[in-house]
């Protein structure tokens, strides 16, 4: 077997992201030790339990010493907190990333507290599910999808090419960005969608007109789409609204101008309109599967995935 | 093999819901003679290439002529023409039923130009997926999904029951409903979470800030779920939202109002108003699911459906 990449990777955070991780570092054998932390007694001893890694603590600040890469995979309001905790424990020359969907605020929150002996480089695995926890992540999450490192000035070549290698080596496509053009673009691709999903869902939860029951019954009509991302977790995208606030709320402004042309066009009757909206949103999907960014089975392909699954399509 | 239900079944349009109801005919023996009327005579052509019935018409009124039951499956703001099309061929005792996901504005078009003698059943197969024409369908489409039935006043029993059991030969589950709480249930379940899905693709294409190469590129992170609905075919859309105006209004002002909230509180910071939405949202999905209307696998189960397609999860 070759040599791991490093000697030792420290993982703070063991939900959907962390587990992936310590699954992936493993099954490719891209860690000599990995070390795993996490605050909550009861998702360490269930990662103790899934053998997810060498070690186990309770305390990064224990995690990550001596680790040559530190991941943190926490939600983005508590960068801030993991970084003042393992700043005096890091190996001078270690490299410390994480995976936040904000980019700008885990910055700020995150370099003033770390050393200058570390080398802080931000990153963002753009791949997920709904689920979370440490029995939800696989092995295979990010293959074929892109990581995106928001390096600062000034940070180290090696210490930047080390980590491309390690999110290749995890089967991620690695592109740079400037943090706050990341911010941007997740705000659209990402937490805009979300947060409409959560909206559209709490619309129709609150309906007195229609029961809940039907709700269920007749989802598979388009309802069902938004349920999913609407079931990720609530703290994750808590933190990810309020640390990523001006692009949210220009994305929010954006969408909510178009739907009340949209609106209008239904009002008044205006079928050109709604057609040509509906005719040139096809091309966008379309182009999304050519990039194997999604597949072309109709429904997501739920039929595949629900062959012998009783009731299902 | 037993008797089919029916003599002669005509298809009168031959789309995705269309040619699903041709394969599961032939498939479970349903009719003894398949009749499909299309008025495009490529889609005609391209039905008959695939064999998908006995008779071929561009004519829907030949294409009835002798039926026992005449299912239309064409855009909702073409119903009003069949019917009158198709009204002077129909055989006294002939059902004609529709699939149409808008029901008010179906019956308002074609009760009055349909004969006494015949018995017009509104229906709606609540499933489908985003593909579209005669080479989208498949036989198993309305297994386990509901079909909702709104029978006028005064409707003959035994041709109720009897498109009651065609409809369950098909797979179906099926419910009876007023048409207008029919077009209020539909119009949260499905017409809105379509135009919500059309308008965010349109306002992500519309962005100068983030280019479309990046809206793809990172489009897993959420946004790829709705170009799902978004690639659906655009008539068919068009003619729901002229024909079920003032429930998508009410839905839509409802939804828009409660985005205002949540940006609010995005806004201002509400972490705990953010946080309670977040949670309650992920109760209806576990519903859903118990309830077979859709499948527990991550991200809709694409993993599996993309085994061995490169690139894709």
């Amino acid at each position: 077997m070759s040599e791991p990449l490093f000697n030792k990777i420290a993982l703070v955070g063991i939900g959907l992201i962390g587990s992936s991780l310590a699954r992936v570092i493993r099954e490719r054998n891209l860690a000599g030790t990995i070390a795993i932390a996490s605050r909550s007694a009861e998702t360490l001893s269930r990662a103790r339990e899934l053998a997810l890694g060498d070690v186990y603590a309770d305390s990064s600040a224990e995690a990550v010493r001596e680790a040559d890469l530190v991941i943190v995979s926490v939600p983005v309001g508590a960068s801030g907190q993991v970084a003042r905790d393992i700043a005096d424990s890091l190996k001078p020359g270690a490299i410390v990333s994480d995976v936040g969907s904000t980019k700008k605020s885990v910055i700020e929150q995150m370099q003033p507290a770390l050393p200058q002996s570390a080398h802080f480089i931000p990153g963002h695995p753009v791949a997920g599910t709904e689920h979370s926890g440490p029995d939800s992540g696989f092995s295979t999450l990010f293959d074929g999808r892109w990581c995106i490192l928001t390096p600062l000035p000034g940070t180290d070549a090696d210490a930047l090419a080390a980590l491309i290698g390690f999110w290749r080596a995890c089967g991620s496509m690695v592109d740079r960005m400037d943090p706050d053009h990341h911010d941007l673009v997740l705000a659209i691709v990402s937490h805009l969608p979300q947060i409409i999903a959560y909206n559209i869902v709490g619309t129709a939860d609150d309906l007195e007109t229609v029961t809940k029951s039907e709700v269920i019954k007749y989802s598979a009509s388009g309802f069902r789409d938004f349920t999913r991302l609407a079931a990720s977790d609530p703290t994750m995208w808590r933190d990810v609204c309020l640390n990523n606030k001006d692009a949210i709320l220009e994305m929010l402004s954006r969408f909510s101008e178009d739907l009340s042309s949209l609106q209008r066009a239904i009002r008044w009757g205006d079928g050109d309109k709604l057609f040509d909206l509906f005719s040139r949103t096809r091309q966008i999907r379309r182009s999304i599967i050519e990039a194997g960014q999604d597949v072309d089975a109709p429904n997501f392909g739920r039929h595949a995935a629900a062959e012998g699954q009783e009731g299902a399509e």
